[in-house]
């Protein structure tokens, strides 16, 4: 059975997904980077299609995902016939492109929002989606408080402030009540998944929001050393971890509100994994155009450990974005559909933990990403979803839940 | 209740925990660097008593440990009363320090190797010992079929090539025939608790081998960033991890036996926490004084993720290596008699796969310690020890669980 | 003879100065960290004294030099008597410490600033200075076009925009002209010795001015990487260098303005050393407070060699800030003193090449440090200044330049 | 006028030499990696042209220049003329590739080694080379007394211990007493340039030795560290630089008797540049396969500043062996070629001391390479040679300097 996805922003890490799944479809590379690989029962990798594109980009608008793709991966010259297939629609703006070197346009400039909205719906109606993935343009918001103010933003036609993400989660609401349940995974640092008033919107329509901001970057691997600190009571003095890209990303994060949005889902890590407050500096820090996609990450932590010893941990990373992005939705695709199927609703913390710089509901704690997986095998587990245990995991060790789930 | 443990082998390592439970019990500092702090119900770290020490170095047999530990803490000027009271006294040599700049001098020598251990056993006889902790420099070992040939080598004389160790466990093994059952905690990277032999003789004497090899370095965060990549199914191309400092250890690792027996249980962690081979380099690097006890580590991971992207991670570390071990310890001492009071026997492989770097019983896998932390706290759990959950626990989150230990 | 140097600005890297000397002078500790030790003919480092030292700190002003050294090196419990000798006075505050967590007061908000600028002089009369050293916090500059509209600044009374720094080249040039030349050393990044209408103005008045901005962290270190790949024609594809710290003067650096000084005089390095522009991001990165004055710097460099290999190199350094400022400044104030002496006036590129991020006068190059070494020694050679040749140079390997200087 | 260069072993270096060589001519790449680039008078990088090339290996006698090419560049699918007109001659094998993983043959096993080494001279003319490449297998070498004792150790037929470098130096006097002066390069960690008696023998024909071991990797910047703390008076407790890579070089150096070789030329470097001792651990540290030419380099160095304050420099690297060298070769082809031209003889430090690890003659200092580049500049000026300063020089900045070369 297919999966049936809707990208909302088709850049970088778009673009990275549609390639590789199309190059996995063709056996010319392995599974590499996608954490699950196929261990899942229901849905295997091969399943998921791309089926709806939008973006506000007029450069891609009407184009093919395989022209988009060549833009990112000139070296590309192979016609692959999933991405051949697609064409990106035109998409909802509200500024969420500002000061980015691209003409931007919105179809709400046209027809105004509550109609722009009632097209985006239409397009993925007849796309038939069942998962959304949210890959704009990091932006700052303040959630809604209710559903009805939600709506009420929308119709107003005052959309100066409205973030683009909100109007697309207005839009597979009502594509949910409309047409069909859906799961919008939220993969940029807006406040989704940690909205209560969103999660209790896409649970009574029986639908799903998985968020916020995916884990793919140095913060999971910061989780995992302060975690590995804190299990040895080695007390942080102090956490540093600046991070420089040259993709459009680091340069919309020149932009001091969506930097804003950043921070907030990257720092909490440090207080939430420890326990207490550590001064810290976690934030986007720059913009240099020769890295590219492939970012550089420097870490610093000073530690006080046994007799009052002082110790020194640096991390120094070139990290491809895109791709350690990309492999986590291949997987969160899977598992919202394999949710969704089940009859699953509103939001689902034991996904969202481990894939998830800022995993929601509202007011979850961010824990060390080996923890989170231990959590994630055990729900799968009790969905019954493993084919078998991937990795070590607690259940292997654990009698009784080795007998729980006949391990 | 009071904890009476036996030193072997009065080094830097031995001198930092005994300096640190002085100055904790002094209310000087706090409980850092010791992973289980004050969660665990049997023990406090307060009840922890060094009653024994032994040693073949010249210069510091008949010294009292307060006087030893100034020779590695020169700026130590106050009395530590706990300190005072221990003298260190003479051990079995069997040319376990031979090419280090030191005199040393064994028991074996005047009395014979049989009658020697008979002289340890009643060492620690007279100081009550129930935990015996092995911190002679690291041996290469090559383990007894049975104890019957551990016994046959002792009596027979020809003590040339029999470790140091060995001659330990041996005493420890005729002290729990003898005296009262007992922990051995062997610290170093000879074979001990990896040996089906050894473990089988504990056991049949009602005590425990803990072992093999402190996991205080850079060995357990490379293995918590090797589960970090794996988890997300990014390949390694192989990993590179340097060590070099300027303590005795570290020159003793120049000696290509000793350096062999510490390749073994430092490199066993790539293929067993992802699960097949890569081409790595991890071994004991070099020695150069001017470091002291502060080691430097230098890794560097390659790895392959999503659509053949390659990433790189490079982690350096200033680590002190002693307080580091002397934290881990401070538990081992504790869960160790813990599980003796509960007549539990042989070995236990939550304990030795969370603090060790080569967890026995013979055949086990060493895993990411963050997931073995997980197996500890439930071991704990299960065995009612702790006082309270001291971090996130899997436990914390799986409902089965939570019922299971009223959480 | 001694050399009387007037500090304005007591903060970390004045009162390490201070201390630095007091020690050197009780032979407590050697000459690390002063570059040409004791190689100068005309003055040794037990020649300086702090005569003066001026600050707006409320806290600071009337309190001894040995008072305000103990708020930054509390184990100091010795009293050395050069630093009981002098009181700090008070200064110019002009806004200079706006926004940092002291209170500060300044002499021209009950004077008046002609008048304050005034009694400034009289101070440093009675001082009897030979060399002043601008310490203050980081200011953001634009130099004025002559020295007359310097002087219509300070009378119009309209100060609100006049940097404390101009304030006190103002005073120090009246110093000049109405009791004795005198240098003035500016080791923040303000433009002094790259303005041509305050040098000029120095220059008539048989006065120098050094500068601009001290080059003691990364940024010569920088330099001298950029020439090692420069002199191999290996291509830099772009340079990444980030600093973080935890004292006054990072928390200054939070402050948009002062963070423009800081990366106007920092990132110049890359193209004036390599000779065409590259892509880079070179700036104040952050503060955070655990790291006081140990920076932590991280530098990332790309580059293109032979058959269009791509290389990298990185850069992890701790570095304490104020020593390594104060060791240059040890020099800084000789070759000051000995260059008015010999009737050297206006400002001498052979020093601040070495010595300054952003070496005066306009329009000058920042030049690799190990190439701008060798042209320091070749100045002082000319002067007859050393006492013999420090380390190899050029000059003994010449034929020509040997000669000439009879080495 | 071209230079006709003979290779002695094509290995990945000779033949990184020679594809980038032939993709310069092709306008395909710029002279990126090439100190010089075109800065020279008399010749251009087009005027070089492989003539000649032997090997050992049984896999390459026989084949075009291209073909090996292809093995280490398999990606390379053009064909390059130059590279297709020189097949790999057979050389003279004495042991130098031992315990590798090739099928080595020699010359001197069919014929007798002094009559291989006469094929060796023949084969040399009909090349009608000008320079000759050493860049054979690094091999430890202890010097011959004298010429003399160099041509007994030949004629006696006793090669056992004979390194092959020598038994090429030995070729190269005899084709420069019989054919025409030449120019020996020595780019490996043998005793060649910094031989007296073989100096002596080369003056004395008329001809050049170059050496000893091609300044490429970490082992310059170290040197320009080194000399940027020296400058500063700080003064390093220690240096540790790791070296691991994946090439036939470090799994040479795996041998222990090379490993000394290597390590004699690279840590010399500290005690040269800072004029005393210091702790240090420099010495190829190991191989591991997956990173192939790009090897992973790791550098420590704490030191002593102003104040006592203690301050630590980390560097991480990843450098591509082959080019990084292949670079400097295209200069010291064309300098040697330069200087026999001039009626040059013997040894020149000045080449010497930027391009090589350890300089030759014997007993000379390895220098900062910054400070050495200036010499070379000195020299290359003082001969006419510069078309144009390259880059800021001492020369462009010393009045006396400035006039004598008339900049």
């Amino acid at each position: 059975m297919t999966i049936r996805v809707g990208i909302i922003g088709q850049g970088y890490v778009a673009s990275t997904l549609a390639l590789g799944l199309a190059r996995i479809k063709e056996g010319e590379i392995g599974l590499n980077g996608i954490p699950l690989q196929d261990f899942t029962k229901s849905y295997s990798v091969n399943d998921i299609e791309i089926a709806s594109s939008v973006d506000v980009d007029a450069a891609k608008i009407g184009s093919t995902l395989l022209d988009v793709v060549r833009t990112y991966f000139p070296a590309v010259n192979k016609v692959y016939e999933p991405l051949e297939r697609v064409r990106v629609a035109p998409g909802l703006h509200l500024g969420s492109a500002r000061n980015l070197p691209i003409k931007a346009v919105g179809l709400e400039e046209e027809y105004g929002l509550e109609d722009a909205v009632h097209k985006i719906v239409d397009h993925w109606e007849k796309s038939e989606v069942d998962v959304l993935i949210n890959l704009i343009t990091t932006e700052y918001t303040e959630p809604p408080k209710s559903f009805e103010q939600l709506r009420e933003w929308v119709r107003s036609g005052e959309f100066k402030n409205l973030p683009a993400t909100y109007a697309y989660v207005y839009a597979a609401a009502i594509y949910a009540e409309t047409v069909k349940p859906v799961a919008y995974v939220n993969a940029i640092p807006a406040t989704v998944a940690r909205s209560t008033a969103i999660v209790k919107a896409f649970e009574e329509r029986s639908s799903l929001v998985l968020g916020d901001d995916g884990a793919s970057g140095a913060t999971p691997l910061t989780s995992d050393i302060l975690e590995y600190l804190a299990e040895r009571s080695r007390v942080p003095r102090g956490v540093v971890q600046f991070n420089i890209g040259g993709n459009l990303d680091f340069l919309a994060l020149l932009d001091e509100r969506r930097s804003k949005a950043k921070e907030k889902t990257k720092s909490s890590v440090v207080s939430d994994v420890l326990g207490f407050e550590v001064p810290n500096f976690i934030k986007p820090t720059g913009f240099v155009e020769h890295l590219g996609d492939k970012k550089f990450v420097s870490m610093h932590i000073e530690y006080v450990g046994f007799n009052e010893s002082v110790d020194e941990i640096i991390v120094n990373a070139r990290i491809n974005d895109s791709p350690a992005l990309a492999g986590l939705l291949v997987d969160l695709v899977r598992l919202a559909k394999a949710a969704l199927d089940r009859g699953l609703r509103g939001t689902i913390y034991e996904i969202n933990a481990f894939y998830m710089k800022s995993p929601g509901p509202e007011g979850s704690r961010s824990i060390s990403r080996i923890v989170a997986y231990q959590l994630l095998l055990d729900w799968l587990l009790r969905l019954g979803e493993l084919t078998r245990v991937p990795r070590y995991s607690v259940h292997n060790f654990i009698p009784e839940l080795k007998k729980l789930y006949g391990l």
